[in-house]
């Protein structure tokens, strides 16, 4: 089966679709994107993806090219134009192609649109069974993380260090706090039972699926507390995990090589990670 | 006459020059840029910027795809090609073309390879004449500024801010000291006659055209000093002026709406502007 992009109105050979080299994503990182998972051909939670697609492209004066209905209209179709069923729907939006100039386009641009799907095991997840590896690395990034912007390097070498150490994600230092993973959030449970993660800032990502497990936890009862996670904190977790678009809710058994409560994953992160996939599934 | 780039081994119309949107420089700006300036036909300091690109390209993995030589040989030939007499010389190197994953990808990926000219005045710049102004913003980057990487987002944002505010660039201030331009050096000369610019770190990028300059006024005994400069010490400044490989040095006469001096660019900066277009020239 050909592996269908979209790009600027059209649907194509994801192989052909083709950017100008003058295109502002390319030359200056100046782009948003959003990932929502689909699961069991129906995408999860899209409505909050797109409403922080929206707030993401405003922060930095793009135009939303597409009302939420027809995103979701473009992303369902092109879900089923690649018969995809489990994995994931990225969207990126540019503000266009215009001659190389750091301040906007003087003149109206088209932003430029593009979406790709990529087939991905989200229920059978070999790494949820055992639980994941986590290293911990310094946050380089910019200062407004809030933005999901394409400027990606610093977690893209933050991963890459990940993927050296054996491990599946980085959670990103900064200060003596972790701010978060290098493409997802981060949560702890302390041995007093605390259900930890840090509050919104411009220093982290509003994570879409951080959101839910916090509704989700509120409505099952399991208290939690939004405040900072200082870095030396996590050994001392008797759990951790990370969600994200993809990942959902991941167990977390090491950090920095230190095995964190039996190795195995822990209670709270199995419990939500049931909870999450009810709520995605549409059983919630 | 058709504009010609240069991607990945071909000289094509610029309008043909298309990246596959799998690009890493797209998706994730995973990739390095250098801007060379081409004066009378012949490219300005070009061995320092073949330097840089090589390092910074080091300094995220990057395999550089071609020797000095090959890279000045390719820009000669870009230049030739558009009959480029003055302006500026364009390279960009990304990771190559994978699958979508922020690890780098596991198998051996070639590199992209772009580059572009663009016709620009550099001798006959009004703003030159005048003097330019300048705003400051906050320092929103990231940590690896010494990188000359194209996740440029905080760049193209406070170059817009300057560009609302009618000013030429943004000086970014971050802790209350500043670092350096939005695409550009800082200097400034302060009342007691001190040439003052700040030192090479992390933080800021090690600017081609600055290290010229610093050569050159240590060449004709213009003393200078390499240290913090306070974000309050720019208004008390007697000039202040910025150097790029595109603005050469260019006088700064206003910040954030006030005049410095007698609102005329400085004796200083304009005899730096001299002494560098000499060398630019190859007169020196």
């Amino acid at each position: 089966m050909t592996r269908i992009a979209y790009l600027n109105g059209d649907f194509l050979p994801l192989d052909e679709a083709r950017v100008p080299v003058m295109d502002r994503g390319f030359l200056f990182a100046d782009g948003i994107y959003e990932v929502a998972a689909v699961l069991h051909g129906r995408l999860v939670d899209n409505a909050a993806h797109l409403a922080r697609l929206d707030r993401s492209l405003s922060e930095i004066g793009i135009r939303n090219p597409h009302t939420a209905e027809e995103w979701e209209r473009l992303e369902t179709e092109l879900a089923e134009r690649n018969g995809l069923k489990e994995g994931l729907v990225y969207i990126q939006v540019t503000r266009g192609v215009a001659e190389r100039d750091f301040s906007f386009p003087k003149d109206e641009v088209a932003p430029t649109v593009m979406m790709f799907g990529q087939a991905k095991s989200i229920v059978a997840n070999p790494l949820a069974e055992t639980g994941a590896k986590a290293i911990t690395v310094p946050d380089l990034r910019w200062k407004r993380r809030d933005i999901k912007s394409v400027a990606l390097l610093a977690q893209v070498l933050a991963k890459q260090q990940a993927a050296e150490a054996g491990a599946a994600e980085a959670f990103m230092i900064e200060d003596g706090v972790v701010t978060e993973g290098s493409s997802s959030s981060v949560f702890i449970v302390t041995k007093a039972g605390a259900l930890v993660t840090r509050p919104l800032s411009h220093a982290l990502l509003p994570g879409i699926t951080r959101a839910a497990v916090l509704a989700l936890a509120e409505e099952t009862g399991i208290t939690f507390e939004e405040r900072i996670i200082a870095a030396d904190e996590l050994p001392e977790a008797a759990e951790a995990f990370y969600t994200s678009a993809s990942a959902f809710v991941m167990p977390v058994v090491e950090i920095d090589g230190r095995t964190l409560g039996d190795g195995k994953p822990g209670p709270v992160a199995r419990r939500l990670r049931e909870l999450y996939f009810a709520f995605a599934e549409g059983r919630h």
